[in-house]
Parts: structure tokens; sequence; C-alpha cells
């Protein structure tokens, strides 16, 4: 499985990153870099440490967005969960490498180009890189195989707030345009990862199993534990990001639903993964009677703007 | 139990209400109208057609708002669900009676206040009534003892749009507001009356059983049966209204969940019932770090405007 890994790492996408090194059916073509747990040129260096450290300077990384589409705002960098460094404060050493020149949509563009219906993408981050790459070539959509997005709540709360996840609050206009794209899109949100716990146990036990980067994972999790401590009373982690690449590995693992998405981006609900189970057939307001109302296509209050196209093969995890 | 019935009847309101005269622990002191199924001034026709079918002239009936809180718009009629007359195209008489004079919201005060925390309130339409009745005084939090909501969609899709129950989205501002006045609120939304299916021949079941109000029933629900059978492809019915007095009976019959909810007034999700099921003590924005953040309130983007606030104590039915 040719795969590009789009991501700002980050702890658990440093377990991701790792893990797709040792899952021998996946080929890493690159890591394009986003804001989101640090901002961009920490994301990059991250992920030129992370290759380095895993023995694959090889691998391309394209540095993507520093702020949200359209408007390029940085809106939240969680260095309250993942550390200053994104590292668990654990100050990686400075990688030797650099990015290769390329924006993130530019590569993942090329890339779907050349791989011929065969590119993978894991989108660990806000979808910013990846609804440039759409408006790059909106023709994407019929040249990558499957997008796995790590984001949304869809039948359960958000850890931004109530109503939102963090990679989709990142960028919720980048997210609206991806899921709208026509790609094949497969999502993981926080109702499939907040039911993978990782106990702290589980993470000594990393270290002490003498795998290539049991010790290292384990260094930088500490942090990540504590912040789950306070959060949610357990010494634990959920290791949100390792869980989509399993997902995409495994699906059979996992209970999908198919239907279409649409992104609040503002409001009360803004960063909103909203989906449309498909169960019924919807008029709205007096001018829509339901046999005039398409099966599959909803109106929405104001006309014109968002639709719940349900015509889009989108299948998301829920 | 004394009841207030606020409510937009609507075939399943009929059924709800004539319940409620066939329920012994129940004491109907008096209905007020709202706009939703059918308009208000129909509403009121209703409710005293409905009166009077059951012999119960004697109770008053207030009219309430004609249109949503603050812009009095009345937004969204169900003619289509409930018909033109809102009890199924069938041309009920005129009613004698007419409506006592007082505004609902303030038959609703009144009466609080006269029953010194007996009152209960079961809330069948839109919320305009209830917010304005918490406007006028808003210390009816204290005075009321239980207020059934039935709106709302918690975990499952709207039925106006995906993220939208039509009761909510009627006017979403008032079910803000009453959803954050701090009283003693059981919410049953569509997560619960979606479940309860009546087919068509429970309905004919139902005419034949020689109850007294057995025939009316069947003879309004024919509309709705074709209305449900458009959308969801099944000769049956949603006795959404009757549900929700059922829940204020007997709530060991459903299952129950605590937390705040608010509503969004505007955007994608407008309409939409947020909860937070306090799963998380959550932080916003790089300004609070979780250990900042108060385990029950919780900021939102934009600041100064809505809260989640956990502290009211609002249960709901999700
Ligand atoms: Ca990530
Ligand atoms: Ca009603």
């Amino acid at each position: 499985m040719k795969l590009v890994i789009d991501t700002d790492p980050g702890i658990d996408d440093a377990y991701a990153i790792l893990l797709a090194f040792k899952s021998l059916e996946v080929e890493v073509v690159g890591l394009t870099t986003v804001f989101g747990n640090v901002p961009t040129p920490l994301a990059t260096r991250n992920a030129l440490f992370l290759l380095e450290m895993a023995g694959r300077g090889d691998v391309p990384v394209a540095e993507g967005a520093h702020g949200q589409l359209d408007d390029g705002e940085e809106k939240r960098i969680a260095h309250w969960v993942h550390g200053e460094d994104g590292m668990g404060n654990t100050n990686p050493p400075e990688p030797q490498g650099s990015p290769c020149g390329k924006r993130a949509a530019e590569f993942i563009v090329e890339q779907a180009n050349k791989l011929k219906g065969e590119l993978n993408i894991l989108a660990l981050g806000p979808l910013t890189n990846l609804a440039e790459a759409v408006r790059l070539d909106p023709a994407i959509k019929d040249k990558v195989k499957r997008v796995l997005v790590l984001g949304g709540a869809f039948k359960t709360n958000g850890n931004v707030h109530p109503a939102a996840e963090a990679n989709i609050y990142g960028d919720p206009l980048a997210a609206d345009v991806v899921f709208s794209s026509g790609m094949e899109i497969y999502t993981v949100g926080l109702d499939a990862t907040h039911l993978c716990v990782m106990p702290e146990g589980d993470i000594n036990s990393l270290r002490d199993s003498m795998g290539e980067f049991g010790s290292f994972l384990h260094s930088i999790s500490g942090f990540y534990i504590d912040f789950h401590f306070k959060v949610w009373g357990q010494r634990m982690m959920h290791p949100h990001d390792a869980i989509a690449l399993v997902a995409l590995l495994r699906p059979d693992l996992f209970e999908w639903r198919e239907g279409a998405v649409c992104v609040a981006t503002d409001g009360l609900c803004k960063g909103m993964t909203v989906m449309d189970y498909g169960g019924k057939k919807m008029a709205w307001g007096e001018q829509m009677e339901p046999e005039e109302s398409g099966p599959r296509g909803v109106g929405l209050p104001g006309g014109g703007g968002s639709q719940y196209n349900q015509d889009e093969a989108v299948r998301l995890r829920v």
C-alpha cells in the first residue's frame, strides 16, 4: 500500500508514523506536514527527525499550510497536549535533512498522478493540505485510492468543545471541502478512538519490549499521559493517530456507516461533523413537499450554501 | 399530576392530549398554544375542538406566540405532515368556546405561582411560550416541578435537516433559553421517538376498539401515515407527542442521561441540540490550560456567547 501521511507530529502521530514503518504492507512515499499539535515548521522538523530516527531519511517531507484555508489563521496549537516541541518536551535532536521544497498540496497531487490510482492518504491533522490539493486538482478525487481521515465526532462529544473534534476544528472549512470532494474517504472519529485506551502499564511494557522504537515512544508518552490524566482522570492515552493507520490497514476491525458529511464552519457547532445517515427523505420548509425532494439531496436553511449532498460516495466511521 | 400542555395540534398532539384525559393520574389545568404543525390561531382552534370533543370544555386554553422569540417569525408550518387543518384534512367542526384571554406565557407563570411547585409542563411544540415565561419570571425555574420537552436529536439525525428536529428548529433561540433556564427539564428527542413505531394495523385496531377516542384518532391518522410512508417507506406513524406524555408519567420506561444542552441558532447546525455528556474536562484555545478550566463550565469559540454550562441541572433523554 503506497501511502502519504499528512501529519502534525505530535505524540500519537509519532506512534502512527513508526507503526507505518513496521507494517510490511505499507510503503510510505512521503510525509506532508501541517499545523495542529505544533506549528507547521515544527511539524516539518519533527517529521524529519522521526524519519531519521527510523533510518528512513530517504522518505521525502513536503511542508504544508501554516494556517487554515483561505484566511491562513493558525488557530489552535495544542502545546498542552504534546509539549512545546510536540514530542512531550523531550527535546529531540535537530534533524540533518530538510523538506523537499514542494508544497504539501503540490506533492500530494504529484504523487496521485504518478501512482495512477494506487495512492492512499492518511490524514492525521487538520485537513488544510488535502483541501488545497482538491482545489489544485479537483480530478484528484478519481486518482486517489482512499483517504483515511482521523477526525470528527459523530455520535459523541468532541474534544475541543462538545460539538467539535480537534483536527476538524483546526480547519473546519478545509474539512468541509474534503468531505464534499468526492474522494473515497473513510473517517475514524472520536466515536472510535475514545474507545481505545492504552494504559500506562502497556506503554511501560512497550519500553521494556526491546522493540526498535519502544523506548523512544515511551519517552515521549509521559507528557501525553499526564494530559489524559488531567482531563479523563486515568493514567492512559488514546493513541488516535495510530488507530487511524490500523483502520486503513484493517478496516474489517471496524464498523462503518456510509453517508454524506458536512462541517459547520461557524457558530456554536463550529467544527462539527454532521452526517446524514440517510434514513429519511427530508423536506425543508414550505416550498418543498416530500415528493419534490430527491431521496439523496437535502437542501439546507439559507439555500445556495452548504448542501448535504448524498451523491458523493463518502464513507465514514461513526 | 397537575399539567399544562403546550401544544400545536397537530395529529400526534391530539393523541397526547386525549391520552392525558384518559390518564387517571393527570389533571390537565390548561392548554397553551403555539405555531408549528399549524399557525397559532389554528392551534388554538384545534385545542378548543379537542377539549370539547373530549367533553372537557372546562379546561382553559391560553393562546401563545404567533412566531419565534424576538423576531416573531413564523418559520415553518408543517401542513404537509398534519394537513392544512392540522387534523389530517378531516375538517373538524368549529369549536364553541374561545381562549381565556391570557397570553400563554402569562398563563404558565400564573399557574406556576398558583400551584406552588406542583405544576408540570408538557411541551409539544416549539419552545417560544416557555421561553417567554422564563423571561417574564426567571424565578419560574424554582416554581415548576418538571418540564418534559418533546424535541431535539442528540445521537441521531434530525427530521428537518440532518442536524435539527422540528420543534427545536421551529424556535432555536427559545429552546436555548429554556435549556439554560435552570428548570428541571427532561427531554424526549428523536433518539427515543423514532424507536417507537405504530403500524397502520394498530391504528385500525384502535378504530375497532370501541374506545372513546379510537375512531376519531383513526380518522385523523391517515394523512399522517401517508406522510410517514413518503419519507420512511412504511405505513406506520411515530406518535412523538404521545411518547412524551408517557415519558412524563413513566420515566422508568426510558433511559436518561444528564448533561448541559445548548442549541445552535444559526449556520449549518441551526436547531441542533448539543449536549455535553460530561466525560471530559475541556480546555479551549491557547489561553486556557486544562488545569485552569473548571470541570463543569466550558467556554466556546467567540467567547461571551453561549456557554455549555453544566451547573444547571438539565436532564435529557438521549
Ligand atoms: Ca495528528
Ligand atoms: Ca406537537
